[in-house]
């Protein structure tokens, strides 16, 4: 079954200790879409500028991406810049241009209103319920934020969880949204607000899935080298929902799997900058490293 | 088979958020101890002041704990004070009074020399030193350290690792030592000293073991409230090596399971103060928390 996913694609100018690359394609619903693609169809609403170049469309037509949602605008792409030092679990943003970003309202194309799953990646929480408001009732719905929504629009935020079905954020934004030090707790607070699930990634210690009855922990995977974190998160999201969705299931066992797939595909993300890993995997590569996560957690 | 654990006793004032407790019994050998006692007898060798309390003495006793080697020496038993604000994985220290402490020279008795499993508790390296040359040679040897050590005589530490099977240490203590970001890095570091294994404790968020062919990583269990974290390193030893010791097994499958023992005692000992929690359960509270260490990780 495909996939909808309503977010950024941008130009982002990117320094980790591993070197300093300028204006790499890069924003949430590039990501999410190049890694959700290796496990089914997904239709991609975002919008660029007209300096965006036919090189970084190619790639995710290449991927299959279907970019009808994909709206060209008068103006320059949206650029994010942000560097990475000692802590590479979370980004200093340098600078944002949000260009023709501004003025985006997601249209979802009437060919894309089926879908039966859907990912809010990172925007701004009104535009995340602008795409709720177009869309038929799906059969899992996902979003993400980000600490910036959550510290200028926390109710906006709060309200676009309650149309949630799983709802996927960082450990940081847990503690901010809801005050509360213990994750477990956090997620328990965020349970309260409606979805069945929820996601608290924690960088390179993993991420934990909580329902209201059952926990399950996965690791990152143990790398020598982290060489841009950028969109590690976005990939993990695009290989949960691309899995369920491949799967056409939602029930628990089935959300263990998709973590460690999610886990998976931020994991083969972190190994270059930009998509240039994400790009070219096969089917084999993924199953091998599912594999990995496997041996690595089995007792 | 029994297990030899060579450290400190002592005397702690600690504040959390939870509260304050003045003097409360604790000292690494103590913590280790305890959670060891429940799968295999142990032997302790550390050294008090003449103000230690019949009460203290008697907790280690019922569990069984042999204290032929716990040398009363005229003076004051060691004290030391800790604080955690904010982040639970690390204390804040306050205070130590080395006391007793100062002039301890470990003293194997006779009827420990043959222990075939072996803990070096967190004290001076040099001390380490000391109980090595004291023991035949075990089946296995394992030792922990702390930060200042490794600012304080980082030679001295290497060397003590050098005659370790096994060495157990914290993550900000692996970057420390090695100078890696990297985890795994850190672990090959360590690798290259002599030790078989290594283990990276990283609070909540779990802990990994390395060989040089094999990972695993361990989740800490998701907990609503810690309210004192102190002693959760060596009660996570204590139940790491007393499951060996049981088994008798040093092969790397059982290093997993026994890496998640030492994760069940760890996560009992933070619920409660000292060792309030850890020094009342059952064989049952074991087994049926290591069954939910089974279902966080399971997929």
């Amino acid at each position: 079954m495909s996939v909808l996913v309503v977010g950024s694609v941008a130009l982002d100018t990117v320094e980790t200790p591993a070197g300093k690359r300028e204006e790499i394609l890069g924003g949430s619903a590039t990501y999410f879409s190049c890694a959700c693609s290796y496990f089914t169809p997904v239709n991609l609403v975002a919008v660029v500028g007209e300096d965006f170049s036919p090189d970084d469309r190619r790639l995710l037509e290449e991927r299959d991406v279907d970019l009808a949602g994909l709206q060209v605008s008068p103006g320059k792409t949206f650029r994010w810049g942000g560097s990475y030092r000692g802590d590479m679990n979370e980004a200093r943003t340098d600078f944002t241009d949000l260009n023709v970003f501004e003025d985006f309202h997601p249209r979802i194309p009437p060919s894309y209103r089926e879908s039966e799953y859907v990912f809010l990646a990172n925007i701004e929480p009104g535009l995340q319920l602008e795409v709720l408001a177009q869309i038929e009732k799906p059969r899992l719905v996902v979003g993400d934020t980000m600490n910036l929504w959550i510290d200028l629009k926390p109710e906006r935020v709060r309200e676009v969880v309650s149309h949630l079905d799983l709802f996927i954020f960082n450990d940081a934004e847990a503690r901010q949204l809801t005050g509360e030090v213990s994750l477990k707790k956090a997620a328990g607070e965020i349970l309260k607000l409606g979805p069945k699930g929820v996601v608290i990634k924690k960088g390179e210690h993993g991420a934990i899935l909580f329902s209201r009855e059952e926990i399950f922990c996965a690791p990152a995977l143990p790398m020598d080298r982290i060489v841009d974190p950028t969109g590690a998160g976005d990939s993990f999201a695009g290989g949960l929902v691309g899995y369920l969705a491949r799967e056409g299931k939602t029930d628990f066992v089935s959300l263990r799997r998709a973590v460690i797939y999610g886990s998976v595909m931020a994991s083969f993300n972190v190994e270059d900058f930009s998509l240039n890993r994400l790009r070219n995997l096969s089917r084999d590569d993924i199953e091998k490293r599912y594999q990995r996560f496997q041996n690595l957690t089995s007792f």
